[in-house]
């Protein structure tokens, strides 16, 4: 009924992860030609990152072109191989839904969403459903479809097929951030067979009779290819290690949170910015601003803001900001692991800077990263994320972590990592090294 | 007399291109955290080309590292291996001046240097020489050592061999751009056999006796391995046709210089921007600020004043501004090659514009890309570049276009490619096509 | 009529050049086990290239698998972009023929083919057309389609587009070759942007107007990409300098020749070697051989045999032998360009070599690579190969050297290179160095 | 006392794995050019693995000039940055024996040495302390050097320090064949940071006190970095499961080992065999052969054996030879883990094999591969392998598994994998897909 019209000569994206990306629908065309869709350029896919490995400058629009071009190959390898039945708008849903599944990130990330209590989930969804560019098309393709799309994104959709090829354990995002994260950074530790693991992923063989069952994924492994996903969820593994949790990134973003909490306590304290632009002004003072208001911030918004407070006369506001400019950020050391000690050291540590004349309210943070690589499944258990299972002859799912000794160490890892104290560069205390 | 003082433990950042860079001197590290050259991370090493290939968000800060990091190891190879004899200020004096070669930058490069008049060379030697972080650390080395290095990029010192490393037609600066924005866009035009062209470049083995003389290059290559080098020019020529002169970019930059103009022909007529950042104001009415100033200007800033310049009154600049951000570009088509016959079509589009309500003078614009990827040396002609050049058993040169037909007809080549006519997208209009 | 019969389930080849080749139908499986196809992982792709660069060491059976995906893209390309009309057997035509194009190989392919008067096509064709595997399984396909495809390969087949894909300026062997050898020798010349290559070509709109013209390219290329197809050349051209013509490599095969020369003149003097392996024997003598014979012929069964004949009491044999299996090579010197010197120099080395005992017929050699990268078209000249040509939007044809003046460059190209000359290392002799 | 002359010019391998590798010293370079080195061009680095993976086809040769040129890297490294004083002596022991460690390897390496129970580090002593090249080349640098490399291979030389950088869980031997196999098989598991890891690792602060304790190791690692050799780790499992112990190259080892019995069975029978080649007759009938017979076996001797055996009258051999020859292997199916059940299934197939005209004993093989990745130190356990530990602050060693969930479950890890029952392909035999 609803058909996508195909444009007049494919388009392509000259891509580093995977070659092309390619479009052939005007739909995905003109949704990459808004404005909401454009201002991903404007945002960075990892956030500070690029202060600790200089070669993650890379946007969320490069991602969200990257993770829309792996949802394209998986649906179209499940219609030639499995004989997937899609009508055109169950493909477009799938399409848009990966296109868009971040259009609603903040400048910085985690680090302001944190910091303003804003969720990019929330605000993607807003966006798909009231931006004025967004959801014009979307709903002119068929009524109603920016709603349809935005509850893929919440996990509200009826198609869990879809849904869980947007958000599981083993889907486009993670693949497509995995192999571009370790591009942009250099680093190896991402790089997972893509082509393999594409080639094992079928949809369930009974897709019809299971499809209500949240237990049960809808998009299983060929038996003889699980090792490749073996590596995909080590890959993830050691890409939050080795660059998501690296202490100097989180130290840049300890700086972020700093700067966001005194811009606060001073508007709330009535003190005249001697800079500001709307809507940044709403945001801290309200916390509550519109869609359009929203889409004013991408990353130069607010690094222009933080350049012009350079000049602010508050002190602390001011020194935060050029700490930030100038990567100037603080330093870390290790708590140890005994609670009692730890906090000596804390407090220790807040004298110190009390005497050097640093607020430790602004000037000093704790850190505990932590993250599961693979979530497994429990029976009995508070269902977090659906399994990745692999099919056997008999179409017996078994899930992977009883494959794999590795996934089931990871599985079971409730807590590795160490706290850090973040405080500036003081005389006689411990520099990080690289 | 002047020693380099060591780090105590080596300093590394991972590099997507070099693996890592090395950093084992104090004053190279204190350089790189000043905040001038953080400054860097806010410049995009390709300006508008990730309007055209969305990797290249890549920065200078990137491509200065490792330009250095190519200093660095072309001189070590020199030492180790041809017992090159040099004194730690010769060796800083290559490491800085690599380094530095492209700290005046201005926002998006080219386009704005074209725009306002400025050269980033100029500004370079100002930072180096007078900037508050830069020219103190350089100076506090070895007294004036900032000029010094100032001079090297302006071409002016008498170590002819350090100059023809950083700026000749086979210096690290081209080295590393044509490989990391191969890498950044994800072509691999540019990818030539880097350690293959440092293992056969040496000094020139009677330095002593030609360093006066401008036509002898300071380093030539080892005979057996002139097609290494005939692919270096290649790649550089590849990467000029399908990257740099791609003419999406121009079109970016078009649009660029329009905003510029337009905003210059405002603030001729006092007209009252409602938007302004201090010292853009001041460039633009007198084109003279100060080096301080000039550091303000960032990629940041100038995205923050065309993102608030969409509220200007004026609709020509807020047009402008507003295709600019959300990438609605001018569209092109190449003109004949016939004088008579393209005159007429611009004529004829001129009024076409007009018909349309669009002012020719902001919304049309014809560009013609050229460059010569290799300068063939003239002997009797005026002195270009040093030429490229191989040694041979008995010390003879022999010029690299003597050697390879295809360098022959790159240094040949006057004028390719074609002139584009570049205006908005009107009904009817040709519409480009990737 | 003729239908392919697809497998159950596709089966797949990792493959480090694409990934992965594919393969759905029962033919090409079938084909690809016969014992004449298994035969080529018993030879070398690059002949006696591993001597030079130890990772050439890949054989035909990788470089055959890697032609015959490549004809199964681009005809699937063509299909689904151009919409270009094939039946089964067509298809057929061009995947079998890609497949096999080389299985006629000899063992050290062109030494020995030159030194033993044997053409690897002829060889293919008779494989083809009387083989106990291969020509039964294509009968059995489709009556006389052994002879089919094996015109394919001689040029004598009718479909012009098939055999263009396989034989041209612009084929899939080539393609095929360069990135493979570019790969497994670790070199990076021979790399080019396959995809978009690929992407660029489309068969000729008029294809059925044009089909008997000899002139005129089946396949042609969208007109802004032909720099990739004019780097494509360069490619091609560097890998001929760099490793195909690689000296050290030429010195190998001298050496094999020599073997082949004395081992003919010992049999024709009714020496009794000590060991001999039929049909070597036979083909030694009388240079006639079935083709059973032909294919118990593999680079094993060539080095077994050199290898015994270190002990044959015939010493020049011995030696020779001995000096390939131990990689005791010719060393070599270039010869000047003036002739007269040239021949004088020989002369002497003649008496030289007499004076240390070594008979300079079976232990000099002069050798002249050459090779046109790119032969031009020639509108009234002989014609050498269909030209590569891209098409406007008016469905001109502009031959590819009136583009890039590369090309032309390189199609002007008469001679270049040097004459080497070759002798065993002696006292004092000058000693190559890599 | 010692020293190790240089090279007038340092000499280059180009290697596709390290770029170069890097031949400064005469005696390296004259072992490489003795013919048992040259011998290693004819034994594959994986013997049968290039049935299963048609790019496996490197040599020794490839890899042996790796780990010389990473054990090359690592010493100058441990010179450069942690002052390690090394003689001459003791750098040529290390680059002697990291080049030399796999000259005993017989062709199709494993297989063949358990069939006919050879082991190829015995092989490779003896041709290191006796052979004409090599062992006169080591002696004439330093009198009992042959016998002193031949030490560190058998692990019984006093520095253990050289001894644990070529074989231990962490040396440069798994270093080259992880990435090197990775290369030509054309995966990526086996892809680690090798210039992360061997950045990390160092020698032992305290090595002159240590040096006799056989649990301390002699290498550790900055403890930052261990995540990079975490992730070497899980490459080399990975490398195991899905390149080693892949079943399809097992199935051409099974029939290896079958042609080695059918053959010795029937020497022993007093067969006379129509074509043999010596020293074969010698190793299947008395399995005693000297140094200089057993170099004259490699891959070319022993596959021209099997081509002429298929012409003997013996049908069990010609049959097994044609199987190997052209690529007919045996077909698999996994056995049950119950006991039982899986011997019902022998016992069944046996008897259908009979009922076929096959012999069992010669066409029937149960297979369980099986390795640890990482052998984990057991303190009070008997002694495996020398444990790796990173090193703090205040020098304190952290053995691997203690810091990583994945290294402690691989040590683990006891049985995985399951037997595998390999059988000629019958009517209605499961048949193996990749």
């Amino acid at each position: 009924m609803y058909r996508l019209v195909k444009l007049k000569e494919e388009k392509v994206f000259k891509d580093p992860i995977h070659g092309y990306i390619h479009i052939n629908d005007q739909l995905i065309w003109d949704l990459i030609n808004t404005p909401e869709f454009q201002r991903l350029r404007r945002i960075r896919q990892l956030g500070m990152t690029y202060f600790t490995f200089h070669g993650a400058e890379h946007s969320r629009f490069n991602h969200s072109l990257g993770v829309y071009e792996l949802m394209r190959r998986v649906l179209s390898h499940f219609r030639r191989n499995y004989a997937l039945e899609l009508q055109d708008d169950e493909v477009a849903l799938g399409l848009c839904a990966a296109l868009l599944h971040d259009v609603g990130h903040a400048p910085f990330s985690h680090s302001m969403e944190h910091a303003l209590h804003m969720k990019h989930e929330i605000w993607s969804r807003k966006i798909i459903e009231s931006s004025n560019g967004i959801s014009t098309i979307l709903n002119a393709f068929k009524p109603g479809f920016a709603k349809e799309v935005s509850s893929v994104i919440a996990n509200e959709h009826p198609n869990k097929l879809i849904e869980s090829l947007i958000s599981s354990q083993l889907d486009v995002d993670r693949m497509d951030y995995l192999l571009r994260d370790a591009y942009y950074t250099g680093v190896n530790y991402g790089n997972f067979d893509l082509e393999r693991v594409l080639r094992i992923m079928r949809p369930h063989p009974k897709l019809e009779s299971i499809k209500n069952d949240p237990n049960t994924p809808k998009v299983v492994l060929k038996f003889s290819g699980w090792h490749a996903v073996e590596d995909f969820i080590v890959s993830r593994y050691q890409m939050f290690w080795q660059i998501y949790f690296h202490p100097v990134t989180r130290s840049a973003e300890v700086l972020l949170g700093k700067i966001f909490k005194r811009a606060q306590d001073l508007a709330r304290s009535n003190y005249t910015f001697s800079f500001m632009l709307e809507p940044l002004d709403d945001l801290i003072m309200n916390n509550v601003i519109t869609v359009e208001q929203y889409l004013r911030m991408d990353e130069s918004f607010m690094q222009t803001v933080f350049y012009q407070w350079m000049d602010e006369k508050d002190v602390v506001l001011s020194d935060l900001c050029r700490r930030l400019i100038n990567r100037d950020l603080f330093k870390y050391q290790v708590l140890p692991a005994d609670e009692k000690e730890s906090k000596r050291i804390c407090i220790e540590m807040e004298q110190l800077l009390r005497q050097k004349g640093f607020d430790p309210e602004y000037y000093m943070e704790t850190d505990y990263p932590k993250d599961t690589a693979y979530h497994v499944y429990e029976v009995n258990g508070p269902l977090i994320k659906t399994p990745i299972a692999a099919i056997d002859n008999q179409d017996h799912l078994i899930e992977i972590s009883n494959l794999s000794v590795i996934v089931k160490s990871l599985g079971e890892k409730k807590s590795v990592g160490a706290t850090n104290l973040y405080v500036p560069e003081l005389k006689n205390n411990e520099v990080y090294e690289r």
